[in-house]
């Protein structure tokens, strides 16, 4: 697979997070000569909180996960790429079982404190006893370094991996916050969109986390789709170690605590940049595409447009057409159902305002609009002119690759 | 534009329809070279019912329509294909008004018994005066054969003319329904996808036209998708000149009369057949994709977990690469936000089981089935096992020429 050009330029230092370690290994499940399995070990102290899909039919890690969160707690993480144990039945829910007893084993902890995820095909039987030959070995070489390794176990048709820190503090003490997701293709909004994990010394407590994830989604993994397709396995999983406790961090218990002030930005920094990348490495993407949305009768109408947009396969192909063809955004924003009024309706691309009022811009000038269309950011604004409605979205174009990418990916 | 592989094999033979005479022109709007100008001149006496589309943001020619089906009665039609005269603002209203004048003037009619549709490019300003040198030309040639002609002059990015026609009887009294559409991209169910005008002689009042338009649409033309994409211009309208009366048909005043009930079947089976036909000939479109869903809770639950697989790019890119990835299935329908069991589901690709009670088939024979998937029409169900609702829609697969059209459809 071919780097997307959208790919970002340079790759973060990742510093360790004081209580999760992690290895990968090759376990065959699907790919042939690179790492397919993820463990992390987490010390016995750690919260844990997480997203997932709103899909009907989810998987069987996504079940797993969801029961066993009740406990609030986690000692390990497993993630396997090639097969999303999704729509197998009962042979998942067993596959599940194994994948914890296993770990479980391995790290010395109960395996309801075992957390898991696969990403891959749907629907084909995952043999988790391929996971029995490493498991060992992952616990016997897990260490705080390696994030990139990592990152890039869990992935499937993503072209890089996806990576991000942020150092910020709790009370007087640092913290650092490390995320990984894994994206590409099936991406579309309804809660944590694709795999991602994020990783925290900060001694914050379960539910405090959980609301900190809750909060921080809708922005970021939320407002991003690249196919309106909503996975069977979405999974958005936090874990606060805590480790920083003992260098003097305040535990925090509330959600509404003021110390966590700087820690909820910078948490939502790290998820806003894993979910940017996600965008930047869509199926056969060529142009990261930012749609903002103001002017709407409320947020959650400007995010039903911009969704409405960011969806459209003819605007996409406009787009990766290098057309500013803000007809067809017209007709997404007619087609969205959200209230609009055609007659006050302007639109720009790239900052330049194509239509105003209802009509073509006076002074437009396709040849400067052409220009911006040629950049590898394309940022496309639309303005309602009827009420304080704001939002914002990122999605990418669809191409031909996009196709070949998906009717040639089980075989 | 090459000949959809899917076009229909044989091109019925239309009869005229008495009181309805047509011809066209090239007025040069777009394209070059080929009639792009359709005027039907009706016997006095027609009555005229319409559906359009549910967006927020119609073309002008739809809102002129709307305001003027309220007198029930139209004597002409005036359909041009390049411009959609859609987000035009006052120009285009303008540009309504006076190609209904020019029309109403060729025809000796009032300009509100004028009905306009436009398809094309949105947001260009439509300069009707191109029409005034080829109206009164028109109007004078105007003649009951040629429906082919006049199909292929409302044509935008369809690859072939769309026409079906239908005999039936009203009491005892023969009468005739032709139609043509126009469709091929921007296809969404959302009222009267694409253009369509359909004619019948039937002596049928308008109140009781527009109940068995509305009736028919559900599982014709709304029950068709191509890209999830509403246009601002959708259009179907219907016109009854009545002009069998004098050949003893009786006067439909009700829409519960029982001499309906032939007229009413054929009426549903022209409109099916042009709404497949548009399907035949989805831009890009190598297969035609027929979805059923069963066992949903309602046949309006069966309609949006149908439309979400006939809409999702994975599943149509999936199609596309003749692969029955089932799993993709799954996740549409796990997206839909409909009442599903996975462990319930089972899926049909070509009629072969695939999957059964949310798990692979035991018998699941990938050679087999993967034969189906080579055939050009594809046939998928999904039984979700939870109540007695079921529904059928149209749609066809996701290929690289869909986007290769969209990237490059305006420049």
């Amino acid at each position: 697979m071919k780097l997307s050009p959208l790919a970002p330029k340079a790759t973060p230092d990742m510093p360790a997070i004081e209580g999760a370690r992690f290895a990968t290994a090759a376990a065959g499940i699907r790919y042939h000569g690179r790492a397919d399995v993820l463990l992390v070990i987490l010390d016995p102290a750690t919260a844990v909180a997480g997203v997932f899909t709103k899909s009907k039919c989810p998987s069987a890690p996504v079940e797993w996960c969801r029961a066993k969160l009740k406990r609030r707690k986690a000692r390990a993480l497993v993630v396997n790429s090639g097969n999303a144990n999704a729509f197998t039945g009962k042979t998942g829910r067993a596959a599940c079982q194994l994948t914890a007893d296993l770990a479980a084993n391995a790290v010395c902890c109960r395996p309801d404190e075992v957390f898991l995820a696969s990403t891959g095909v749907i629907g084909e039987p995952l043999d988790a006893r391929a996971f029995d030959g490493v498991m060992a070995n992952l616990a016997a070489n897990a260490k705080g370094t390696g994030w990139l390794d990592a990152a890039k176990a869990i992935m499937t048709t993503d072209t890089f991996p996806k990576i991000a820190t942020a150092t910020t503090r709790i009370g007087k003490t640092g913290v650092t916050i490390n995320g990984m997701a894994k994206g590409a293709g099936m991406i579309a909004p309804n809660m944590a969109t694709m795999l991602s994990f994020v990783f925290t010394d900060a001694p914050i407590a379960a539910p405090v986390l959980q609301a900190l994830l809750k909060q921080a989604v809708v922005d970021t993994f939320n407002a991003v789709t690249i196919d309106g397709d909503t996975s069977t396995s979405d999974t958005l999983l936090a874990f606060a170690t805590g480790a920083a406790a003992a260098r003097g961090a305040p535990r925090i218990a509330r959600a509404n605590d003021p110390r966590l002030k700087h820690f909820r930005s910078a948490f939502e920094t790290v998820l806003a940049d894993l979910a940017e990348q996600v965008a930047r490495d869509g199926e056969g993407a060529r142009k990261l595409v930012e749609i903002k949305v103001e002017g709407a009768v409320s947020k959650a109408s400007a995010r039903r447009i911009a969704m409405s947009i960011a969806n459209s396969p003819l605007v996409k192909t406009a787009i990766a057409g290098e057309d500013a063809n803000w007809g067809r955004v017209v007709m997404a924003v007619g087609k969205a159902g959200e209230p609009a009024d055609r007659d006050r309706l302007s639109i720009w691309f790239g900052g330049i305002r194509v239509a105003h009022k209802g009509m073509r811009d006076p002074a437009y000038d396709e040849a400067k609009v052409s220009g911006r269309m040629k950049e590898a950011k394309i940022s496309l604004k639309v303005s309602l002119g009827l009420g304080r409605g704001r939002d914002r979205v990122l999605t990418c174009d669809l191409t031909k690759d996009y196709v070949a990418i998906n009717g040639d990916y089980r075989s």
